[in-house]
């Protein structure tokens, strides 16, 4: 009975998948690619993830019933966090609960849990006319410590109050040891961290329980410096041509991350006072700019760093606000444009301490590819450019409601679903991608990425036929007809947009060829490929090998880990093993430059074709 | 002839020295006690030091030739820093060059020369497409250091811009060997530091530089914080009434510190930005004070400081206004009322390597006590009061225009000299010793302390007795008549006087003896006894000995050190070997409470006393 399977549906797509009975909602809607934003951490507390049982609603749980009033679990409101399904259930999840498909929940491997952060209660022996040692020195010597210990003044600052605030009973929050502040009575319990990984596009940030390693609650938004610009050389420009371009950059990212360490609080219910450290992650230029160290010289060659190693600053000497004690770790990027990012994903896959070989790809507007093992490690980074997050692309848009995410042959009819089962709106990278590798495999696109004419399309997909128009610049599929989108023409795959997708996956294959090539491995010899990155998690690996952005591997070889990056940051927040790992990484990685790489653009003009000609 | 003597008489104190032949106008003034200031270190430069010969003027100098007109020449003004005498002379040093006599020279000690500022310049490899390694990883290699070394942010944020600003030329600056700042091009012989000595009262400051250790200027001031009151107590007080008035008296010490680095440098002719390092030393209450740390619980039992460690913080954490890279050492305390100005005294007098026994002594409204050698050391605070700088005096008054500094006998006849020469306005410690040193003599103060009545007067000094007069609360003693003064009175010493030196004097002599007593040696055990501060310089050895407020010990074992608190700041400035053995000294040290010393208050009864009775 344990293992009998359950049938659940979720509305508005419709969607459909098997789980084993008594599984819990979030894991379900996972499963059907669904993914049910929980701000309080999955606690029951904040109510932001309650979805409506139209069928099969289970028993409702006491949290839910301190939740939610009578009325709602009368009309089958749950909470996505909390309920388990018992029954074959059809769920509608609300727009909103679903919210943007931003990836923050991604693999993470096993290290050993040793925060740089910790905290330690002590009862402090009472000053008297025998003992007439320093508070400070007191403290220290009550926490074992050498007097010798370089105390920041902030904390010393405080330190005489807070001791006797509450009878002598004082705890101290150490970073790797160091006195870092000191707080009255026993407040070991409340010791947070958050990782943030800071995109171009978004920054996720994840809170983190540092005495038990557990994530609270996860957040993400959008990278206010976008209003700059999409890409990285734009927000680079505008350091240049802006006077205080720099620092605005550096106030919009630390005002949008301190927007969401209240979110990740707030869900949480803690205090950002009790949030002492945060490790950041991100690419090279992000790191840049979040720490106010100009990034000019990575839009011109040869393309160099300022910074690359680690650095630990203060919360406050960027104004981030955590504990005003707060301490950050920037992890270390590796080149221009293989960043802290790159190192975290390496760091959450494990593969440099893997003795098979792996080959991960971080595929966003540059495609950041590592290959290697314990043994030796190579990285690379390809301007993929932004095809597959939307841009250039006649209906691209991003991975948001209404976007056509998947696309297949049902027989030889073709299907779509849209994020949110919304009226299309125009298609997102997964889905263009699929899309692109069934015209391939019905002889509608050739391997030189032309699309063919109305009359050459093979007699099985005849009736596909009247999909094929003729647009102001060359022939276009129609996706989805006018009749069926929400915008007042139809959805269509134009010969450019076949282009800028054979540029994109020829930069992201030709850049992998480049790596394996220079290790002397082919296709054969990968006994991994790691996906990251919000994309990599929604593409169709079949598509994605297909249309010959990917070596031709085994299926089962391919493996979607989500955020990486994110959890890559996460592991460094929890573990100062993780960071010695991450700066090993930085260092022993090869970076091969792609540009000045003798056979890169041969690879590339073989890689623009879909497959042998 | 090089050994021949001449004589130089200052003007307008008629004070007349011997001296060698060729001197330096500013030794033999110092000789005179006369304190001539040279903001600019002695370069010449200011013209602050400028005194008129009315006879002997020597030759002018070019260095004076180019700072003075030629008029000036010849009317017989020189530069105090630049002249030396060949004949006899007499010089007029105007009040505003002999400033306030603030102890500015001390005696200092050898110990090796390791500032922990250093500065290298080194070429750095210009970027390639071969060598993409990032700025900061470039530099640090060519500095021979270690990736991983902690960069400071606010020297990262810098960094490229720097790097290429002198084709690729780059002195960076380093605190015990980790970067603080990059310059571009080779600015290592700009590399300086300030030493402070925080008193209640006055703040002294010295600038040397950090590449030969040599002194460039000196300032010094009043502490503004003596608006909320003269002493310690009324400091605490403020902080504790006022709200704010911890930021208050640190904003105020802050900002007379940042005029003084001011001064400093603009008498060097440096910029501040060249400054990167303060030492800092003063009384525990003014360190906590100057760091932002409240000081409350000094002033109630059991006065145990908040921070007694030595501190490392930066410059811009507390608003100093060197370079913003800048750092600041805090000389390390030893107890509430036994500050890191002790320390820094007992640093530049070398007591802790010594095999001799040293008691040294400061005396301020605290008087300071350390007593021991290399085997054992012990120090005490005893509350004097602020009756040596001439509060609770009748005409008492501070070491200025117009104070009568020193008083004797010559034959049976009372002379005094004042301050600057001027008519007397009122008494300052040494003169109120001296006076009381010479009143003992003659029998017209007894042991008691009781002034005679005039017919008690012995025959010897019967010409006295005219000065003693019955004022409002018991005898006084003219010690100048109405006429020669420059008040509308003349300036007595009263009974009450009497009453507070006693107070004052037994404080000392008391603390001095329960060191002795706890260390198990008399006086004639005492090997140095050594006077530091502006007081223990500008005393009489013999009166002070006379009073019974030192031990009596030959006047040979009788050393007046001058400002070694400010000496001990130096030290720490240029050897971080100081700096370990100033954490030692306050490590080492044992501190004896007076308070609840079972001996203390038999011994204080005892010291009122002039001598046996």
């Amino acid at each position: 009975m344990d293992n009998a399977t359950i049938t659940v549906e979720f509305l508005p797509s419709g969607k459909t998948v098997k789980a084993v009975k008594g599984s819990a909602l979030l894991d379900i809607a996972e499963s059907a690619g669904i993914h049910i934003g929980i701000p309080c951490g999955g606690k029951g507390r904040c109510g932001k993830c309650k979805v409506v049982f139209e069928e099969g609603a289970p028993d409702s749980t006491p949290t839910e019933e301190d939740t939610l009033t009578e009325a709602d679990i009368a009309q089958g409101y749950r909470l996505g966090c909390q309920t388990h399904v018992g029954a074959d259930a059809v769920v509608y999840v609300p727009d909103g609960v679903q919210g943007a498909k931003i990836l923050t929940i991604g693999t993470a491997r096993v290290i050993p849990f040793k925060p740089a952060i910790t905290k330690r209660f002590v009862k402090i022996p009472e000053p008297t006319v025998h003992d007439q040692r320093s508070d400070l020195t007191r403290v220290l010597t009550a926490f074992e410590l050498s007097e010798r210990v370089a105390c920041d003044l902030a904390a010393a600052q405080k330190l005489s109050k807070e001791m006797r605030e509450d009878g002598y009973g004082l705890t101290g929050v150490f970073s790797g040891g160091v006195p870092i502040a000191f707080e009255g009575g026993d407040t070991t319990s409340d010791c947070y961290g958050v990782a943030f990984d800071i995109g171009t596009t978004t920054i996720a940030a994840y809170l983190l329980d540092l005495n038990t390693g557990k994530q609270q609650s996860v957040a993400a938004s959008v990278n206010p410096q976008n209003r700059v610009g999409d890409d990285v050389i734009s927000r680079i420009n505008h350091t240049m041509q802006e006077s205080g371009g720099l620092a605005e950059l550096q106030s919009l990212v630390i005002a949008e991350m301190n927007r969401l360490v209240e979110t990740l609080c707030h869900g949480a219910e803690i205090s950002a006072d009790s949030v002492y450290e945060a490790a950041v992650a991100g690419n090279t230029c992000m790191m840049h700019l979040f720490m106010g160290i100009n990034p000019i010289h990575l839009a011109q060659a040869p393309y160099v760093p300022a910074v690359s190693a680690a650095m630990y600053i203060s919360a406050r000497d960027v104004g981030l606000k955590i504990s005003e004690f707060g301490r950050i770790h920037a992890l270390p990027c590796i080149a221009g444009y293989v960043g802290a990012d790159t190192v975290a994903v390496i760091l959450a896959t494990d593969m440099y301490e893997d003795d098979r070989l792996t080959l991960a790809v971080d595929i966003g507007t540059n495609g950041e590819i590592a290959l290697g093992s314990q043994k030796r490690m190579l990285a690379c980074s390809t301007a993929a450019g932004p095809a597959f997050e939307g841009a250039h692309i006649k209906h691209g848009m991003r991975a948001a409601s209404g976007a056509i995410d998947a696309v297949w042959f049902d027989e030889c009819e073709l299907k779509y679903t849209t994020i949110g089962g919304a009226e299309p709106v125009g298609i997102c990278g997964s889905g263009l991608l699929d899309a692109i590798s069934c015209l391939i495999n019905a002889g509608i696109i050739e391997s030189s990425g032309r699309i063919v004419d109305s009359e050459e399309i093979p007699e099985e997909y005849s009736h596909l036929r009247s999909k094929l128009v003729l647009g102001e610049r060359g022939n276009e599929f129609i996706l989805a007809e006018k009749e069926y989108t929400s915008i007042s023409e139809p959805v269509v795959i134009t010969q450019r947009d076949v282009r800028e997708i054979q540029l994109a996956k020829g930069a992201i294959a030709a850049g992998i060829q480049t790596l394996m090539d220079n290790m002397g491995v082919t296709a054969d010899d990968l006994d991994r490929v790691v996906l990251a990155g919000a994309f990599g998690n929604y593409v169709r690996k079949e598509s994605a090998i297909n249309v010959g952005m990917l070596p031709n591997v085994p299926i089962s070889k391919l493996h979607s880990v989500g955020n990486a990056a994110g959890e890559g940051a996460k592991l460094a927040l929890i573990s100062t093993d993780a960071r010695g790992d991450a700066d090993c990484i930085a260092d022993r990685i090869e970076y091969v430059e792609l540009t000045t790489d003798p056979g890169f653009q041969d690879r590339f003009a073989e890689a623009l074709m879909f497959g042998e000609d």
